[in-house]
C-alpha cells in the first residue's frame, strides 16, 4: 500500500545512469534564478511602509529617499556578485568561498545561515504567496496556514518527483510576472501623468513628520532591503549555464540587477502616489492592483502571477538547499543521509527536511510573512557579509592584474552589507535576537557531527584498531514464554548451531507457575538446561537482562560469545500485530544497547 | 532520560504482591460510586432546557412534568438494578449479565457501547467540570479545549499512579457538592417561599404553547435522562461492599437514587421558578446559584465542589474501562496488552487507551457537552435494556422464590430502558445514528480479534501441529559495505558458529568500486566467498532481498536454514544515531517479513 501510494505520487525509480543536466541559455537562466530575487518585490516595498506607519502617514514620503539607498545597495551587491562569478566559475556559494578564503569557522557560519535562510525562503516566499491568493480572495483568508502548508507539500511532491531547475514551465510565471508588474507600473504611471489619480493622496516630498527618528528611518531601510534577498542566486549556479558560463552569468546578473532595481521603484512610487496604507487582510501589491485597474480582470493576473511567482522563489529553496546539505554533508559536518539521493535522483532527505521545517515555521508564526522577514532579511546578509570579506583576502593573497580595483568593490560591499546586518541586529533587535543563539549552536553541532564521524572513522579502520582476539565459543540464550511450537522453532534452530551450551530462560510470575514449568520441561527437554527466573515487577525485559548480564560477565572471562534468540510473531495481517504484546522487539532493543550481546531473531510465520 | 520522568510522574514500581484492595464501608462507598450518577445533575436538567427553549421560553414549565418522568424512570431503574446486585454478588457488569443469560452477541453488544460509553463518560464530565470552571471564570472560556485535556492527563497521571477507587480523599468533594447544593436548593426555596424572588420570572404551569410538540417533548424526557448515567455503578463493585456486600450494596443504591432524585428536582424546580435560559457560556446551575447567592463566596464554593464532582466521575471511567477491559481481553475479544499490569499495578494499557481516545474526543467535539450527552445517553440505555433483558431471561430459567415479581420488576426497567433507547433514536436521530454503525463494527472487530488468538493457539500448540522437520545446515549471509572492524567482527562470529557456508554479500552502486572491492577482499579473506551485486537504483535492500531469495529456495529443498548477520552501529549518544543510515533496521525488518530467513544482529559499540 505504501509502495503503491508512493509510485503514485512520485513516479517510477529511476537508474543512477539517467542522471543529466540540462544547461541553461540566458533568457530561461533569468527566469529561473531570478524567481527568489524578483518576487522578493511583493513584500519589500511593503516592509518600509510597515515600520513608517507607526509614525503616521505623513511619513511616508520617506519611502522614496530609503528606496534609493536600497538601490545603491543593490547596486553594491551586483557588482560585487559579478566578481564572484568570475573568480568561483563552478559555482562560489558563500559557504565555499567563505571556506576557502576565510577558514572552517567563518565558512560554517555561512553554511548554516544559509540553511536556515533557505528554510526561511520557503516559509517567507509561500506565506507571501498565500498572501496574495487571499488578498484576491477575502474568504480564505482564515484558512492562511492551511494553504500554505498544502503550497509547500505540493512543492515538495514535485520536487521528489524530480522537478528540474531546467524545466521550461517554470520560466513562464516570471515573465508574466515582470510583464503584468511592467504593465500596472507603466498604467499607473500614465495614470498620474494624465491626472486621474488624485495628487492629494499622499504628503508632499520634505514634509516634516513628528516623531520621526534616525532610528525609524534606519529600520524602515533594513526592512525594504528584505527586497534583495535572492540576489545571490545565480552566483550560485554557474555550472548549469552555457558556454561561455562566468559570461553569460554575468549578464544575466546585469539583467536581473536592473529588472529587480525598475519593479522595486515603479511600486514604491505607486504605493508613495497613491497612498497606500499596509494593513493585514490585504497585500500593498493587491492595493496599487486594485486601485489602478480595479478589481477586473489585469487585477486577478497580477495577483495570480504574483503567487505564482512567490511559490517559484520558494522552488529555488527547495533547488538550493539540498545542494548545499550535500556539501556540508561531504565535509562531514551534517548527517550522511542528506548525500544519498532518492528514487528520482533528487537529493530526497534535503527535500523532505527542508519541507517539513518550513511547514513547521509556517504553523509557528502562522503565515505571518512581517514575522518571519527579518529573520529572512539578517540572515541573507550575514553570508553576504562573510563572501565579500572573502573575496577581498582572495584578491590580496592571489593578485591578479587590477586586483585593486576588484578588491575595492568587494570592499565596498563588503562594508555595504556588514552595514546593512548591523542595521538589523540594532534597529530590530527583538525579532532577530535568535539569530545570535541559533547560528553559534548550529556551527557547534557542525563540530560536533564531524568529531564524531572522525572518531568512527578511526574506530573502523583496520589500520588503526588491533584485530579482535579469536572468539572461542558460544552461548545460546533462549528466553521461553510456554512450551509452544514457536519455542520447539528456536530451540531446534539453536542446536543446529551446535555451540557450547544453551540455555533456556523462563521468566515466572507467580512461585506455583515456575514449578509446573520446570517439570513439563523436563519432560519435553531434558537435555537443555532450563533456568526459571521470578519476577517481582512483572516485567520480563528486567529479570532477563540481569541474568544475561551475569552469563555474559562469565562469558567474557573465556571469550564467548553470547547470543540471544527470540522468537519474533510474523502474523499475515499487519493489523494483527497490535494484538501481539511485541516483547521481543523490547528486548532485542534493550539487549543490543547493553553490551556485547548478539540478538537472533527466528521468524515464526502464522499462516492464519 | 525517559524513566527519570517516568518515576517522577508515576512513583517507583511495586511489587505483585503489594496488590490488596481495601473493603469500603456504605459512607464511602456512597461517596466513591454515586460521583458518576451524582454529577449528572449538573448537565441533565440543563439538557431539558436546551430542548424546550427552541420553542421559547413559555415552555419552560414543561420541565416539570418531564422531571417527573425522569424521577419514574430513575425509579424503575434503582429497583431492576437493586435485584442485580443480589443476582450478580460477584459484580454483574451489563457485559457479564447479557452474555451469560442472552449469548454472545449481545454480550459483546453490551460490552461494545460500555467500553464506548467510558470513554463518553471522560469526555463529558470532563467537559461539564470545565465549563463549571468557566462558567465562574468567563475569560478562560475560549481555552476551554486546553482545561479539558488538561485535566484528563491529570486524572491519567494519578490512576498510572495507582489511585484507588478506595482512597478517603475522593470521597470529601461528593459529600462537599451534596451540601453545596442542598444548602443552593434550601436558600432558594426559602427565598421563594418568602418571596424575596419575583414570581414572574417563569410561566405558569399549563400555559399553553404554540409549536410544542409530543415528539419535542419526548426529545426533552430523553435528554433529561442523560441525568441517570452512572446509576449501574454500585452493582458493578459489589466485591468492593464490607459484608454483607449485597445488602450493603443495595442499600447504598437506595440511598443514592434518594439523594439523586432530590437535587434532580430541587435543580429543575429552581431553573423553572428563577426563568433560566440555557446559554453557552454560562452552565444553568452557575445561573441558579448567581441568581441564588450573587458572585460571592457561596457561589464559587458551589461551581469549585461542581468542577470537582465531575473530575471524580471522569475518574470513575478510569475505574471502570479497564476492568471491563480485562474482561473483555481475558475472553479473548480484544488486544491481549489490557490484562497487563502496568508498574503501580493499575492496568496501564487500559488507562492510556482510555486517556487518548478521551482526549481525541473533547478536541473533535471542541469541548462541547451539549454534542457528546445524547451519544453518551443513548450508549449507556442500550447495556440498561440489555443487562434487565438477562435478568429476565435468569429469572425464567433458575425460577426462585417469587420470581414472578423479580421478572415484573425487570421486565418494567426493560421496557422503560428500551423505550428510552427508542425515543433517543427517534427524536435525536441526527445526534445518535453513528452509533448504529460503530455498534456493528466494534462487535464484529471483536469476533475477528477472538478467531485470530484462537487460530494463533492452534498454530502454537504442540498437539495440533505436526513436529518441525529437522534443520540439516545452515548457510550464513553476511552483507558487508567495506573492509572494517565492523566486518572483520560478524566475520569472525560467523566463523564461529562454523556454518556448512558463508557468503560475503557486497552491493556496489559504480563498476568500477565492485572491481576495486573484490580486489581488495581477495587479499583480505581469501577464503570467504563474496558475492557482489550491482544496484541500479542506489538500494541496498533490493539487490540483498533478491540475492537471499535466490539462496533461501536452493537451502530449503535441503533444509537448510538462512541467516543473515547484520552489524549494527551503538554509538556512545543517542543523538549520533541520526548521524548512521538506519540501514540494518531497514533490512532487518523486510528480511523478517519475506520468508523463513533468521537474522542475526551483532552490535558494534563505538567507544567514542
Amino acid at each position: 500500500m505504501y509502495y503503491t501510494i508512493k509510485r503514485l505520487l512520485l513516479g517510477q525509480p529511476l537508474k543512477s545512469n539517467e542522471l543529466g543536466e540540462q544547461k541553461l541559455n540566458k533568457t530561461k537562466a533569468l527566469a529561473i534564478l531570478s524567481s527568489d530575487a524578483l518576487s522578493s518585490v511583493a513584500y519589500g516595498p511593503e516592509q518600509i511602509l510597515i515600520v513608517l506607519v507607526t509614525v503616521g502617514m505623513a511619513a511616508f514620503w520617506y519611502t522614496i529617499p530609503i528606496a534609493v539607498g536600497v538601490l545603491v545597495l543593490l547596486l553594491a551587491l551586483i557588482l560585487s556578485y559579478r566578481q564572484v562569478i568570475f573568480a568561483y566559475p563552478h559555482g562560489g556559494g558563500a559557504y565555499v568561498v567563505s571556506k576557502e578564503n576565510l577558514g572552517e569557522n567563518p565558512g560554517l557560519i555561512a553554511g548554516g545561515s544559509l540553511l536556515v535562510d533557505y528554510i526561511l525562503t520557503v516559509a517567507v516566499s509561500i506565506s507571501a504567496g498565500t498572501d496574495a491568493i487571499t488578498s484576491a480572495f477575502p474568504h480564505l483568508h482564515h484558512h492562511n496556514v492551511l494553504i500554505a502548508c498544502s503550497l509547500v507539500v505540493l512543492i515538495t511532491i514535485l520536487n521528489l518527483r524530480g522537478l528540474t531547475e531546467s524545466a521550461s514551465i517554470l520560466a513562464y510565471p516570471v515573465y508574466l510576472f515582470v510583464l503584468a508588474l511592467g504593465i500596472m507600473i507603466a498604467a499607473g504611471l500614465v495614470q498620474i501623468a494624465s491626472g486621474k489619480l488624485p495628487a492629494d493622496l499622499h504628503a508632499p516630498i520634505g514634509t516634516p513628520v513628528a516623531g520621526i527618528s534616525l532610528f525609524l528611518l534606519l529600520r524602515a531601510f533594513a526592512s525594504g532591503s528584505s527586497a534583495l534577498t535572492g540576489v545571490e542566486a545565480i552566483s550560485n549556479a554557474i555550472p548549469n549555464f552555457k558556454d561561455p558560463a562566468p559570461n553569460n552569468a554575468s549578464r544575466t546578473l546585469a539583467a536581473m540587477g536592473l529588472l529587480l532595481a525598475l519593479l522595486f521603484s515603479g511600486i514604491v512610487f505607486l504605493a508613495y502616489y497613491e497612498g497606500i496604507v499596509p494593513n493585514v487582510r490585504e497585500t500593498v501589491l493587491s492595493q496599487i492592483a486594485s486601485t489602478t485597474f480595479g478589481r477586473g480582470l489585469m487585477y486577478y493576473f497580477i495577483q495570480a502571477t504574483t503567487a505564482m511567482i512567490l511559490v517559484l522563489a520558494a522552488n529555488t529553496g527547495f533547488s538550493a538547499f539540498p545542494l548545499l546539505a550535500v556539501n556540508l554533508a561531504k565535509d562531514k559536518y551534517i548527517a550522511r543521509m542528506f548525500t544519498v539521493r532518492g528514487d528520482r535522483l533528487g537529493y530526497s532527505n534535503g527535500i523532505v527536511f527542508l519541507s517539513a521545517a518550513s511547514i513547521l515555521l509556517i504553523i509557528v508564526f502562522e503565515g505571518r510573512t512581517e514575522q518571519l522577514i527579518p529573520l529572512y532579511a539578517v540572515g541573507v546578509f550575514i553570508p553576504f557579509t562573510l563572501a565579500q570579506t572573502g573575496m577581498m583576502v582572495k584578491w590580496m593573497n592571489d593578485k591578479p592584474p587590477g586586483w585593486i580595483i576588484k578588491l575595492s568593490i568587494n570592499c565596498i560591499g563588503a562594508l555595504i552589507s556588514f552595514s546593512v546586518m548591523w542595521i538589523f541586529f540594532i534597529t530590530k533587535f527583538a525579532q532577530v535576537w535568535s539569530v545570535l543563539i541559533f547560528l553559534p549552536c548550529i556551527v557547534l553541532i557542525f563540530h560536533r557531527i564531524k568529531k564524531h564521524y572522525q572518531a568512527v572513522g578511526e574506530q573502523l579502520s583496520l589500520n588503526t584498531c588491533e584485530p579482535a582476539p579469536p572468539i572461542e565459543g558460544n552461548v545460546i540464550i533462549v528466553p521461553v514464554a510456554g512450551i509452544t511450537h514457536v519455542v520447539e522453532n528456536s530451540l531446534n534452530y539453536a542446536k543446529s548451531l551446535s555451540p557450547d551450551q544453551i540455555i533456556a530462560v523462563y521468566v515466572a510470575f507467580e512461585r506455583e507457575t515456575e514449578k509446573q514449568f520446570e517439570a513439563k520441561w523436563n519432560q519435553w527437554q531434558p537435555d537443555i538446561r532450563l533456568v526459571t527466573l521470578h519476577s517481582h515487577y512483572r516485567s520480563i525485559i528486567q529479570p532477563l537482562t540481569k541474568f544475561i548480564d551475569t552469563v555474559a560477565n562469565k562469558a567474557e572471562e573465556s571469550n564467548f560469545r553470547v547470543t540471544v534468540v527470540i522468537p519474533q510473531f510474523i502474523p499475515k495481517k499487519s493489523w494483527h500485530n497490535v494484538l501481539h504484546n511485541q516483547s521481543s522487539l523490547l528486548i532485542r532493543t534493550v539487549l543490543l544497547y547493553r553490551r556485547d550481546i548478539i540478538v537472533t531473531t527466528v521468524p515464526f510465520h502464522l499462516k492464519k
